[in-house]
């Protein structure tokens, strides 16, 4: 009997915990993945989940899964749990050896859920250190969530300090991209600013959702490429993830952040009253 | 009853074509592979594949396999073949989910052999184009034969006109790297010149060989960044990789290269003479 904390899987809508060795996306990470939410029973923003998938699929040229079918399948493993934490992979399926892609792929979709008491315990503020694995510039894949995702996993090793909550990631060029897990965003004079995504970073489904209130809030808002020393001087500086939401940092290793900032305080506000 | 052609597989030593979904090879690219040529019933070049492998492991700081075990592994999966490729990958194997690799990895080994039936028919010499997908500059990966492989995916599918055998891979900057699935020489005044991989680009077994014979026959050997202009004036244009040796290049495009070259003969019959 399995342990009511363990995943629930289904492979191509199967219950299984397995894939096929010739699998691309075990053989050469070729396929793409979501993080999503879930609460008080539901998928949170499955819309811009499903939106950003089906995009990557596009980009990649891989056959786009049925939405709705994955959304029942992440019903079925949901098992009415209201909370937790969901896993979509879809990658381009088994084939022969070497790169070049099937000509009529049959992609493979993982959906696996995660209960809640799996997840890490909730802090309200981050400890940020500054990475020292860099990002590569390479604009063929930036913003999408792919499976490639060594540079994440050089980084997360750098520390297990468990006082540490994230790393800040920059590119090769010395430019600030994100975090490891989550994307970054910096108040600087009451003007909202998050890096650019467009030659490397994943463009998270939360970083979009603040994007959005912002706008709509009449907060100037800043795409734009983002040097270190900017993110130091900054007033406060936030992060955004699937699961967490919007995250106040506390201190980047010795740099203390205000806990107040009202600019953070109403975004995080609006947040919360959001249907997703 | 499996067909004679159909690739014979061990995962963790075990007969088993399937890995668990929560392996980071899948969920991740965390992980390497080598491929082989088996050639008179034993895999070519092993000590420079395990070395490669071994190389890996410790830069991404995977627990290292038993070479032994490996070595093992694949003469079951051959089962008395006398020719073919193997595949051997290695991943940090099972975790949970997040990038952190698991304290006490217990890493996933799949050996995996492909009879040479599988393998496409043997060309004298090859038809190139230039990729418009680029490798990004990522010095924390370069070399690796790593599991995020998808530039050399996007790369592969620009193409599938059966006439063109290979595609010359340029970095962001513009620079000659290697091509989608073979590392790539030039024969430039009587000297051998092949691209550093200090950068990107994977650091083939064959390309080791192909140098070490140089260095051993007395031929002057660079290697240092390559531009396109210079694989157009050079007199000879080569490929090397593990399944298929040396390869002279009879064309990139509209440019034809000359079928003789002195000193690619001459590396491709000490090649030959060599035991791997």
């Amino acid at each position: 009997m399995s342990s009511p904390d363990a995943p629930r899987i289904l492979v191509n809508g199967t219950e299984c915990s397995s894939v096929d060795v010739t699998d691309r996306g075990f053989a050469l990470g070729d396929g793409l993945f979501e993080t999503i939410a879930i609460r008080a029973g539901a998928p949170r923003f499955w819309q811009a989940h499903a939106e950003r998938l089906l995009d990557g699929c596009r980009r990649l040229a891989i056959p786009a899964p049925s939405i709705d079918a994955l959304a029942h399948e992440l019903e079925c493993v949901r098992a009415g749990a209201s909370s937790g934490a969901a896993r979509i992979t879809v990658t381009r399926g088994p084939g022969p050896r070497g790169y070049a892609p099937p000509p009529e792929p049959v992609p493979t979709r993982v959906v696996g859920f995660y209960p809640a008491a799996t997840a890490p315990a909730h802090k309200p503020r981050f400890s940020l250190r500054w990475c020292e694995t860099r990002l590569a510039l390479q604009p063929a894949l930036a913003g999408l969530k792919h499976l490639n995702r060594l540079e994440q996993v050089l980084a997360r090793a750098e520390w297990n300090d468990p006082t540490i909550d994230e790393g800040i990631m920059l590119a090769t060029d010395g430019r600030v991209v994100e975090c490891v897990m989550s994307n970054l965003f910096l108040v600087v004079d009451r003007t909202l600013v998050t890096p650019a995504l467009d030659e490397c970073g994943v463009s998270g489904v939360m970083r979009r959702q603040v994007r959005e209130i912002a706008m709509r809030s009449g907060i100037d808002t800043e795409v734009r490429r983002v040097e270190p020393a900017e993110v130091e001087r900054a007033s406060a500086v936030f992060l955004t993830n699937a699961l967490r939401g919007i995250v106040l940092v506390e201190c980047i290793g010795d740099l203390q952040y205000s806990r107040h900032e009202p600019v953070v305080e109403h975004l995080m506000d609006r947040l919360e009253t959001l249907d997703g």
